[in-house]
């Protein structure tokens, strides 16, 4: 690039696919990335754009005129179109849409902004190729030459009647097999799964995911086909919401990278460690309100960390189970069925630990039977607890609407803390009776 | 089920998609699925038993006599028929196989049944669409037309030469477009991606989602095309890929669901179990040794939570961006400047709390100037020292080889335990001076 041979640099460039061009353009400055991107003709930059990763695509949009911009997005299908309009902040976004010179995708890309982008309407892109069930195959194929150049991958083809209501799909094959004098309405399969223009992202993912689709057509409430989301765009959105649930396990509030600013990180990561300060703070309230109480018996906050651990880790495991088998619908039946199996779990998990802990806490430190015992009680009784709340937590946050994978991480770790010492101690008092 | 009235069920089960109807089977108890699948045709059970949940597949192949499943495996794609045969006892696998009728089948299963599940070769499937690019455009339709029948869903069309080396690809949408007379040497895209059969699923996925494909063809090392595999694969190994790093992170060591048995459960959590619990005996030992020395300062021993609760969380969240940058790619450079901003971003955090809990410790827990500033001290230094052990635990297991995804969840919280509990005392020694 130093070098400035442009022409040598454009040929380079022109026998990479577009994504492999993005990534390099991620690794070089602003100033370097601009001048690449002047270099090449905007259908491939559109692409490019497409792959950047978000921060340096909003910082090379700053650096485009509106013009510019609305020439990349005339090469861009309207669901990614849609996507870098929506990017732009408020007074740009009209002037880069007035500057779309085909009036059709204008109006496209004008009614895929109105959608949630969380929603079925905010993935789906206009582009599809529909026919109506009283053509022929003939006539068909002949019309499909002219609308599949303008879609740049065919996945099916949608068959709407003449109210342009959804009434069955044709694959390609079907069409090819099919003999020239057929109407579509005879070769059409009438079973064709859909999605409502409303439904969440998510959920469509899900449905996508369950049938195995490829494509999935959109509709109004009035069934009127209004687009089509292909599974491109779906892996998005399972690869987001694996990420963000991963995130928030770890304690993490927003879409971070490692490569993110030290504030950028910050942000995200301090609310929790704040949760996890009042929650140590609160622990330390407890213990030292029993401290004096207990004089003769300081081994027991040895054993503080062991049951503290011990409680968060067991915590974090029953919700992550269950947030996971929220996540895959496959958590049904009773509430306090699924409660029995967690605490028979950790009953089961709690005496093969105390079992351990046992015969290592009275020879090892040499503690008195009656602490031992104490030890190993409050082992099982925290362990089962811990499991209880893990399992409860995220079935109740779901049953009201919040999303249950807040649960795991920090927030299960910290109240387990807190109730884990509470437990230890009151076990301790009632069997040393201190 | 109970009424036994076969031709209404049969009926009423036809208009069902068979994902639903593998939902429906998977909540009824063994005997009762096993009357629904011998009602069904064996191209609707086929796909069933795809859909089913691997526990109760393996139930129902295990009531299924060696013939009733070479007919199923009959029906289904050559990939999927190779996946079930191998999940079969190794004395049954042989018998199936010899008992498939079409020979064909047979040998591309075989041929399947050879590759490691996890890698390209375990993920494709024989069927697929080629044309060799000596073909005219309207000899290639009317071959196809034959070729299309025999594959459920056509996604590119392969160009290969005479040695039937992959040369190229061809997607539906030109081959409508061309003219008859056309040659596919003259129509044909040359740039392809592709796999080598041996390559890992992972990164199989990985290059299907960066070029957004939804089929990609499988090579060997001398360029011959071997198979496809689409992208709802895919699907299912990113799936799977998000679980297991999710329950890794949340210390659950196999593939476990919250409906399996309390054995299996407890398999997968007591090992995590276990490890937490020697960190906290680990601790126990530190806290005890250090304790008659510090008589005069028992109030630092409540703050021990507090600390350890603040090592686990730090850890946890640098972990988890370590390891979720790794499995993108995205963490390049060195390593040195990782840590140092690791370094950076512990220190603001650290002192952000510190700020926090200086005055709280010292007018509600009314703690001395020293203790406090010990207790200030130790969390900063206990967040720097945990922010840089989980970042580069995670990059130094993954130059070794070793999934970094182990070293979040419970190893990296116990380990900082430890650590946190030591320095925190070591601090207090050096401050306090006992």
């Amino acid at each position: 690039i130093r070098l400035n041979r442009d022409k040598d640099l454009k040929n380079l460039l022109d026998d990479f696919h577009y994504a492999d061009i993005a990534e390099i353009l991620d690794e070089l400055d602003l100033e370097e990335a601009m001048y690449v991107i002047k270099l090449l003709d905007s259908e491939t930059t559109a692409d490019i754009l497409m792959e950047l990763d978000e921060d340096n695509r909003e910082k090379v949009l700053r650096n485009l005129s509106t013009k510019e911009i609305a020439e990349e997005i005339a090469e861009l299908d309207t669901d990614d179109a849609a996507d870098i309009i929506a990017e732009l902040p408020e007074e740009r976004r009209q002037e880069v849409i007035s500057q779309i010179e085909d009036e059709e995708h204008k109006a496209e890309i004008t009614e895929l902004l109105k959608y949630d982008e969380d929603s079925a309407g905010g993935l789906m892109a206009k582009e599809l190729v529909k026919v109506y069930d009283t053509w022929t195959v003939a006539g068909c194929l002949r019309r499909l030459r002219g609308q599949a150049k303008e879609v740049t991958r065919v996945h099916s083809v949608y068959v709407v009647d003449k109210q342009e209501k959804l009434v069955g799909r044709l694959s390609l094959k079907d069409l090819i097999v099919a003999k020239n004098e057929q109407k579509i309405a005879d070769i059409y399969i009438s079973s064709v799964d859909y999605v409502n223009v409303n439904d969440d992202a998510e959920d469509v993912a899900r449905v996508m995911q369950k049938y195995d689709l490829e494509a999935i057509p959109v509709v109004d409430d009035n069934m009127k086909l209004l687009g089509r989301i292909t599974i491109d765009d779906i892996v998005d959105v399972m690869k987001e919401e694996a990420e963000r649930d991963y995130q928030l396990a770890a304690g993490i509030s927003q879409d971070v990278e490692a490569d993110d600013s030290i504030f950028e990180l910050t942000k995200a990561r301090l609310p929790w460690l704040l949760i996890g300060m009042f929650g140590g703070l609160g622990a330390a309230t407890i213990i030292t309100g029993f401290q004096t109480a207990m004089k003769d018996f300081t081994i027991l906050l040895s054993f503080v960390p062991l049951i503290q651990a011990t409680a968060g880790n067991v915590g974090v495991q029953s919700s992550a189970i269950v947030v996971q088998g929220l996540a895959n619908d496959t958590i049904k039946g009773e509430i306090f069925k699924r409660l029995f199996k967690e605490f028979l779990l950790g009953l089961v998990n709690g005496i093969g630990i105390a079992l351990i802990v046992l015969p290592i806490s009275h020879f090892l430190f040499g503690t008195e039977y009656l602490v031992s015992l104490t030890i190993c009680v409050a082992l099982i009784t925290v362990i089962v607890i811990a499991a209880l709340i893990g399992t409860f937590i995220p079935i109740f946050l779901d049953k009201r609407g919040i999303d249950p994978a807040v649960a795991t991480g920090p927030f299960i770790t910290t109240s387990n803390d807190i109730f884990g010492i509470l437990i230890y101690f009151l076990i301790a008092k009632l069997i040393l009776g201190f």
